[in-house]
């Protein structure tokens, strides 16, 4: 199972949605799927350039780990070696903030990701999870 | 000038349309703005797996070298060595297939890149351009 | 809207102009457009090996973020796990150090950002902001 | 020995100067030294996105293999599987086309090169060229 086309444009526009509702920063989001490739992605006007490179890296890290970036990012305060290592070693496919959160569908199977970058990482946290839901699927990588 | 999330959408959404009504294999379809950095992106279900970073390197060469890939792609038949250079020279961000269109605005200024791949380099490159015609902007790197 | 090389070069040149006023040590000067991409550059005699590329990666990181390198760093003091994975992300586009300013023209608009490095990062900015000054333009990410 | 930076921009001055004066496309030109360390370069308005990695791998080949990239490029003609090598062993640093020139001191020690890119070889050739010889040194790898 992995996430559709249709599914990642839902998450992609109720995120936006609720983005501009919040008078968030300029935002990137990108969707993944279960294999950690790009299905869909948008960054709004005036957002800065790194934002695609720092959403996919959300996102590509959630699925990597198979945690929300902002577990993984709790735990790298206690293990920062670690998890600098483990950045290295992917090739900078983790990014060490909230705003990667794996995508579930109704059975609880794990179905891609959301990654966004582009105001707190605590915003960007919020909008991917509003377009999760919005979306009718699940977020979170724990039962 | 660079290109609108906006514009980019309408691109994308045309291009998709063109290729569903073509019966084009699945697609990947990205907007590059005008520095070469992602805006847009869609890979259509069933697309495989390089295809957004084929889509990505058809965009980014016709940037990198201001032409179409189908421009670049003849080129290179002729000069192959080169060619191949610039692919590594540039980390590979140039693919050499059609599919890779520059955008431009009413004032006949670069304003970004599409690229597309999932068919052949002819069926990619006239997703592409129906997908910059239906927006309302112009295609081409010379007048 | 971006830099033209004849703005980038007048900066380039009252930045060294600067640095040598203020005798600082050797430098290594590079102008990026808005897309990040090189316009204009200059290493002094003396100056050591890293410094282009170290001078680069505070420009580019300064348009990467949306935000001159002087902040991005203090920033960095209080969450060293993000924006040192932020690093490995872009394959180091992002130097933590004062030196990468944003460039804005009349109307405000980001057209480009100076990157310093060679001495301490106090005096690479101040090199750096010497240089938009005398070029006409103005610096900074926030109004 | 290696080119100071006042050497380095007469080259790029009197290299730009011959470019405007042929109604050559936008260029991009880089002098690197004896290193392969840029110490100088400017891209012209309208020049592509790749023309500094372009100009920079031309100029880099030629002082990594001892010889102005036109001579290079014949001999992968000849050998294309060797050079091709060339270019990924390095990372990319050699382009296979006419416009990495040596620059060699009155005394025809080798201090450095010239790389130019956005025209036809020959013409980036002949800017690169003419650049050398308007600030007084030599060019060519072999007496």
């Amino acid at each position: 199972m992995t996430i559709t086309l249709a599914q990642a444009r839902s998450i992609l526009d109720a995120a936006l949605t609720h983005a501009r509702a919040q008078d968030a920063q300029p935002l990137a989001i990108v969707i993944l799927d279960a294999g950690a490739h790009p299905v869909a992605f948008a960054r709004e006007d005036g957002a800065s350039l790194f934002r695609f490179d720092i959403a996919r890296a959300k996102a590509s890290g959630a699925l990597g780990l198979g945690a929300d970036t902002r577990v993984i990012a709790t735990r790298a305060v206690a293990n920062p070696a670690f998890f600098q290592s483990v950045v290295a070693v992917t090739g900078g496919q983790l990014a060490l903030s909230p705003g990667g959160v794996i995508i579930r569908d109704s059975e609880w199977r794990l179905i891609g990701a959301v990654g966004t970058s582009g105001d707190t990482g605590d915003i960007d946290e919020a909008c991917a999870i509003a377009g999760i839901t919005a979306a009718g699927l699940t977020h979170g990588a724990a039962s």
